[in-house]
């Protein structure tokens, strides 16, 4: 199978919602790809995930898509996914930026 | 001079807005690298330009920031910006999405 990240997100009319997370990667970056992979796995069964680009290269770009703002708030809250951010926080990013977006045109 | 790729945007508090630039390369990307910085360079001399951040690996991801809807109309009206995205479609991109968002919430 296709590997996801390849592929530009199949996303709906707007409006929408996108979750724009950009990362700047630490020293040691070991289990993160891993953590990731896991992660788009477990987003892919919550509830308005409308899909996911992402991109590494000196920074992360990694953009999810949702239907709603209230499940982006869900997913947030989702135990694994917190366990996620805080690994994250703690072991692989420098710095870190989260930009909860409302999309209004796609073209 | 550091790389501005490898750095968060700083950008005010919200609201303001993005523009998600996603795109599939194709098998020929030279003058690719040089095209996105010269549009780098071009962007930040725009009116209401707040940042831009980027990423390349399978995908690429570029997304750029700015105070007002008008200021991302303006810039898609650039002509030297035009002739970069005529570019992109023909000689570098398999295929690409653009995604207008209203950034909501930052943290």
């Amino acid at each position: 199978m296709e590997n996801d990240k390849k592929w530009i997100a199949k996303t709906p009319a707007p409006p929408y919602y996108a979750v724009i997370l950009t990362v700047v990667p630490g020293e040691d970056t070991s289990g993160y790809d891993e953590m990731i992979s896991r992660m788009v796995e477990l987003a892919k069964s919550q509830e308005g995930f409308l899909g996911i680009e992402s991109a590494e290269s000196e920074i992360g770009v990694i953009v999810s898509y949702w239907e709603k703002i209230s499940n982006i708030e869900a997913w947030s809250k989702n135990a694994f996914h917190q366990t996620a951010k805080s690994l994250g926080k703690q072991n692989w990013y420098k710095s870190f930026r989260t930009r909860i977006c409302r999309v209004e045109q796609e073209y």
